[in-house]
């Protein structure tokens, strides 16, 4: 499809043009402009339906929304401007250096400028961040009739329209009325007997985190937002609940996997700002290394009498560390979706314990019989030792593996729990945090276990 | 509040609880049903209006559900079924036993039964599977003013009125309208005048996760499926796509973690259970730490003249482990949200490149100096050994520190973009896979640069 808009617009093909972006949607066109170069750009751009131009003018990326502000003239900018919901142009401007908000703001009304300025004062997570200020606003003595005849007035310019919002003096929020209610409802009914007033809301300042799990405990199309005195300052809608959704399962995700969660798409950060994300858990964990370093270090001799040991290491390490992060992402898991509390920790706990045994016991014979098929007949691993030196050795490492899978599992449930308790985000204790203890465990049980079982073989 | 109800209930308190249930929603009530003991939850049930016992009946767990079911008698059971949504319904009817299924069915009339059949029919993880086929439905020849007669007089049994879908000869889709157009339009303008013909929707077998992925990023309200023969058989709405969004997210995260995902919350799973879905994957990444112990076996003579190299292992493994899981969680999260796609496989390789030479520099640095001061130093890991020695040590250990973290960062990456090539799940690639992997490789480079820049300690 880019290649046909290229193609027509370089044969100044206008009439196809039009006759194609009738049928597109904002969503797809946005991703042809931002390959489009800056001249075919403007060209387009100048085609497009008002409506549609300012719906696809949000979907651009940012680079590109800059490119064709600069091209703008001032009537054009102001255009757009005036076409944009107020909390998609707080995105945008949120993107642009300050030359660019300046003009754009000085293309804005007085009173857009006001409610811009006010939604970027939010703080960035919060639920203020992510509203609209433009809302239908009903009043509890209009009629059903008034009502719709206000939506058809005045609803062209709202976000949503299906969820109404009824304000009394001082633009406190009395209650809510859906635009099925007012289908349903006889015309001349007042607004005050068909409005729902048990009303579930958000402050400005809640995380949007939190206003995004509302919407999905309740199905809601839009949530309301007060400010600190109870005023209604603005709605959420759920377009807007499911894109924070997604970034913050973006976010646990990258927390999980040891890097600092970054807001723009992978492709569109630079090499050295991802290095920044990933670098300060790969330090952190490199040095805490040191304390499993030290721990072989202070069993060098034994090591160096009974060398086959070392072999083990790596899967002993792996093994631990598997386990361990297995249950840490699913407590994790649960603690983000609400799911697992604080005070299931003993639950939780017991679970992991018979969940690490029988995983224990099961890996612990296998490996028992894998040593024996594989490294002792197959492979040679244990050339110079007899065979029951051999099991002996093989029971220490599958007893070792046993109980590092249940320390692990343990280890791995309680820190995110902890975390939680601590008001520390969970996530950050996902496996490479928890890897880097249960690797130092799994060596001292293993060690110790040398010492109990194989001190005749030293 | 749970006490609340119970004391209420067991002092029989009727109009009480009926002042408290009037104020309280469906989410809520339901975990307040699921810990009531047996007796005072149909006691309750029956205290609630027709529509909010429906409500709160989808939201209980399955066991409650099925208790309830089971001391209903048929009268109420056919009041609760006729009062659900059919993809509600249905999704109650996947978790019962073959007998309640029966006895459902049984209560509800041939139409309903028919319909619930056809949704049960459909493969688990499709479009059908949670669509509603329940919606408004128009025709083209109406007037608006006769369109917002129908939705009234059928409006009250639909899941959502805000989308109606214009139908022609054999149910094929012609044309959607929402209710915001017909507010806003002439009351004798003809549907077919208003209608958006160009209408994006779903195949009754398409993934559900790209049903879900088009919510995301058409900000629909609900989306309408079609058969084979295009004909609209139902409409999926966004509560249910952002249900399938978590699911999703929570499947991707559990794969990255190597757990078989799991439909059920960690709570209400058994320990056998949650062990099946945990060991499949312990036991395949321990036997294939088989060939990293077999490589260290095999370099036993140099780790035994220089055991100090064992101390070092661990920290190269695990840093190794780190770099990948982080370059391939990123990449998985990118391919799934669509911001990589299999053409930019060489973009994703040169960044990686560049990003893990400026990881593994870095690092490989930092160690070389903690090495000297804490392990030489403070430690004194390096025991018998001159300082140029420790030094030619300490460069072999962050060369190979250096080195690893490339290789890790473009196995990491190139895995999962490999896998979406094979058409596997890239998220199975994820950190366990890659660790096994890359301990190996970080070991044959350890010991390369052993033999190359150590030969003469040794």
């Amino acid at each position: 499809m880019f290649e046909k808009f290229v193609e027509l617009l370089s044969e100044k093909r206008f009439s196809d043009l039009r006759a194609m972006l009738a049928d597109i949607n904002a969503m797809d066109l946005a991703p042809i402009f931002d390959e489009l170069d800056a001249e075919q750009r403007v060209l387009l751009f100048r085609l497009l339906p008002k409506e549609l131009a300012a719906e696809t003018f949000v979907e651009m990326d940012g680079d590109c929304q800059q490119a064709l502000i600069k091209s703008f003239s001032d009537k054009e900018l102001k255009a757009v401007i005036d076409e944009l919901y107020l909390d998609d142009a707080v995105d945008i401007i949120e993107e642009m250096p300050a030359g660019v908000v300046k003009r754009i703001l000085r293309q804005s009304d007085s009173e857009t400028r006001k409610a811009i300025n006010e939604l970027l004062n939010y703080p960035k997570d919060s639920a203020g961040s992510i509203m609209t200020p433009e809302f239908v606003d009903l009043k509890r003595d209009m009629t059903v009739d008034d009502a719709v005849n206000h939506i058809r007035k005045t609803g062209i310019d709202k976000e949503t329209v299906y969820t109404c919002y009824v304000t009394g003096p001082d633009r406190k929020l009395e209650g809510i009325v859906t635009v099925k209610d007012l289908l349903l409802a006889d015309p001349n009914d007042k607004i005050s007997n068909i409005m729902e007033t048990h009303v579930i809301y958000a402050g400005t300042l809640d995380d949007k985190e939190d206003v995004a799990k509302i919407f999905n405990k309740y199905d809601f199309l839009a949530l309301p937002v007060v400010d600190k005195e109870n005023r209604l300052v603005g709605i959420v809608t759920v377009d807007d609940a499911m894109d924070v959704i997604e970034d913050e399962n973006t976010e646990d995700i990258e927390k999980m996997a040891a890097i600092i969660p970054n807001d723009r798409p992978y492709l569109k950060t630079g090499v050295f700002e991802t290095f920044k994300k990933r670098v300060p858990w790969l330090m952190i964990l490199m040095v805490s290394a040191t304390f499993t370093g030290a721990i072989i270090s202070s069993f060098e001799d034994k090591l160096k009498s009974i060398v086959v040991l070392t072999s083990f290491i790596p899967m002993l390490m792996d093994t631990g560390g598997n386990s361990g992060s297995q249950a840490a992402v699913t407590v994790i898991r649960g603690l983000s979706l609400d799911e697992i509390h604080l005070r299931d920790i003993f639950k939780v706990l017991f679970k992991e314990l018979r969940v690490g045994l029988v995983c224990g016991l099961t890996l612990g014979v296998v490996n028992f019989v894998k040593i024996l098929l594989v490294d002792y007949l197959l492979l040679g691993t244990f050339s110079g030792y007899e065979f029951p030196a051999v099991c002996m050795i093989s029971a220490t490492v599958c007893l070792t593996m046993a109980l590092t899978v249940v320390v692990a599992k343990l280890v791995g449930c309680t820190l995110p729990i902890l975390a939680e308790a601590l008001r520390f985000d969970p996530a950050v204790m996902a496996s490479p945090f928890i890897t880097t203890i249960v690797d130092a465990i799994s060596l001292l049980i293993y060690f110790g276990a040398t010492n109990v079982f194989l001190g005749a073989l030293m």
